[in-house]
């Protein structure tokens, strides 16, 4: 079953917003069961929108579409489909009140242009929005069922959710089974060399790669007679990968490495802190971007050596003898930062994320973390490649990791 | 003039990755001159690759097209565009030296499909890779010219640079000009009603929205009868731009609201520390994804009572009688941030973030924030909506955009 997404919108052809709502789409309807083949963003032109309607319509089971149903002139989806479908615009009741009442909610005045929002090729399905003005509808256009949805993602999401998702899913082939695995420490391209073989072991069995940096995401999708066929074949393969890949996968399904890390603490009651130079604060917003208050006790950024000192007790000999970015001196951060907090677990990152700051013995991209615990201090360096970002991600990714293996007890 | 983008992989229809690159070519040929009209991503098929390149080769001058130069057997796009244009693939003897080279550098096996990279169709202009393995090329297709890229972000931009950018601008109707200025503090809605008729009283002037939020970029494009013309347009209504937009706008071209806050701390050797609950690192984060050792001294992340009491010195007393989200424990946090470094500045912020730990009198969402410096401190406090990644991010951009008025001495 063929499947298209059609994105409509000026802002997406002049590269003012990145289509976001396209990659939704796509991935949702990949792991329902469709093959999407073709994604087309077009800008808001009467005449490229009925065209583009139906070339996608003579070759595709299905059309999602986002954007131009604003009240706005340069909103022109309806009115075209309308003209594609060769159906004229009904306005719909029952819409017209829910948008009178959401203005007078607001306290908003009601201008005529909004109503334009009521009217619909007629014979539509009328997909409600429980969260903004605008429905989406759906309807049949030549071989294609097509869904139009507004452009804003959360209430394209919502729609979806409401009204779209259920009945897809009965028109997909129910023989696709997907399940994702999650890897830190490896690149894509020797993460592939481990599994090499395992789709020709497993026949139906398809291994999909989504880098999304430094992690690397493994998706094992399975075809079979039907759905419980399919479910056994990923689950085989997935046996096969686990084993292959061994402790670089630290979560399943759509668990981070954040709360895989969060996770172990709270597993056996730990707390955290940070003491970070080079990243800066990274691994503190990587933490505290999910409700970290019940393990994480506090972080601090140290950028000078005069600060190191004053709040993580570093030794001035130390940082003058071994240099800011050195074994020691994490260390003795990783202690410090435990000292300042009474947690039982820290992590100390010092490095050189660049563009200057390298010298030949130490260059830029060199980093130092290390993970104290309750049963003491594990270090460990490396020269990380890339830009400043790269730098400091990959440091605050590998020092995550360590304390996981730490928290769990597997590191090696 | 008009151009299309084409990007091919399954990757892209999967869902699998964000498609940045069609964003980043899009916004570049918008700004040399090119108005795009159509954006097409498709899967690695031979024959649709085909179909779609003799489309958008009937109707558009300039085709930019990503991925599929790999040396895997998923790589087709070469092939396919040999096929389209009816000419035969040629292998360039200097482009198999430099994989060679490459390899040989790298300490790699060079293996016989690694060669594939160097065919390109007869008569195409070879676009030399400073930074990959695949070069791009360029050649004629019906009435367009096409350029095929890979589909690595960073080897795309560079061949651009290299090679295509300056035929591009050669190519383009030289009678468009772009200024750009960046806000922060009011919704997009706003600022589009603040400048409500600046069109209509500058012929030739597009003024357009880019939202990043919580940012708003301003573009305002002009058309003239060459570019000094545009040129001319373009800054009239900038001058009338900035009037109306007053202290919101933070910054012209390319600097961000970090850039800003950097540049006016430096401009009087301003040194910054920062004392952060809810943010949870977000600002310190954010400062430092660019150089800032030459300013930024330190920063705390205190979540817990105990840590504000233990690292900045707010007193048990304060936390306890007026709550840890509150003026009086942002401002004794701000004053603890420069006891503590030294510094002449200080942020420091204190809310809640959610999804919880919200109630009647301090909802989720409401956040206090002060900034210190030599001549006194300043607080403020706002009920921020939405998510807890959103309230974060409102509330560092609030915080950062006081700092700098202060420190530019034009805080209201």
């Amino acid at each position: 079953m063929s499947a298209a997404v059609l994105c409509i919108g000026t802002e997406i052809t002049r590269g003012e917003i990145v289509n976001t709502n396209a990659t939704w789409l796509c991935d949702t309807l990949t792991s329902i069961g469709f093959e999407v083949t073709e994604v087309a963003s077009i800008d808001d032109d009467r005449p490229r929108i009925i065209d583009t309607l139906l070339r996608l319509s003579r070759d595709h089971e299905v059309i999602a579409c986002t954007g131009g149903l604003g009240p706005t002139t340069d909103d022109l989806t309806t009115e075209a489909v309308g003209l594609a479908a060769g159906l004229p615009l009904v306005r719909d009741p029952p819409t017209v009140a829910a948008i009178q009442d959401r203005f007078r909610r607001l306290g908003r005045a009601l201008v005529a242009s909004n109503l334009k929002q009521a009217d619909f090729p007629s014979g539509s399905t009328i997909l409600t929005n429980a969260v903004g003005t605008a429905p989406g509808f759906g309807l049949r256009i030549g071989k294609s069922i097509a869904f139009f949805f507004p452009g804003v993602p959360m209430e394209l999401k919502r729609i979806w959710q409401d009204h779209v998702d259920q009945v897809l899913r009965e028109m997909a082939p129910r023989c696709t089974y997907q399940l994702r695995l999650r890897t830190f420490g490896q690149p894509e391209s020797t993460v592939g060399q481990m599994l090499d073989g395992v789709e020709q072991a497993h026949p139906g069995v398809i291994i999909g790669y989504r880098a999304s940096f430094p992690e690397i995401e493994i998706k094992i999708l399975a075809r079979g007679v039907d759905l419980a066929d399919a479910k056994s074949r990923s689950e085989a393969a997935a046996i096969v990968v686990r084993e292959r890949l061994g402790a670089i996968v630290h979560s399943e399904g759509t668990q981070t490495l954040v709360g895989a890390v969060a996770a172990a603490l709270r597993a056996t009651g730990g707390t955290l802190a940070l003491a970070e130079s080079c990243t800066g604060g990274l691994v503190a917003h990587m933490l505290t971007s999910e409700p970290a208050s019940d393990y994480l006790l506090g972080a601090m950024v140290t950028y000078s050596n005069e600060i190191k000192t004053a709040l993580l007790g570093v030794p001035a000999e130390t940082l003058q003898t071994q240099g800011a970015v050195s074994r020691e001196v994490a260390i003795a951060m990783a202690q410090g930062a435990l000292r300042a907090t009474s947690a039982t677990h820290s992590i100390a990152i010092t490095g050189i994320a660049g563009p200057t700051g390298g010298t030949a013995e130490k260059p830029v991209g060199l980093v130092h973390w290390a993970v104290a615990h309750p049963g003491g201090v594990q270090a460990r360096d490396r020269v990380f490649v890339g830009d400043r970002g790269r730098i400091q991600r990959m440091a605050a990714f590998a020092s995550l990791d360590l304390l996981r293996r730490i928290a769990l007890g597997s590191d090696q």
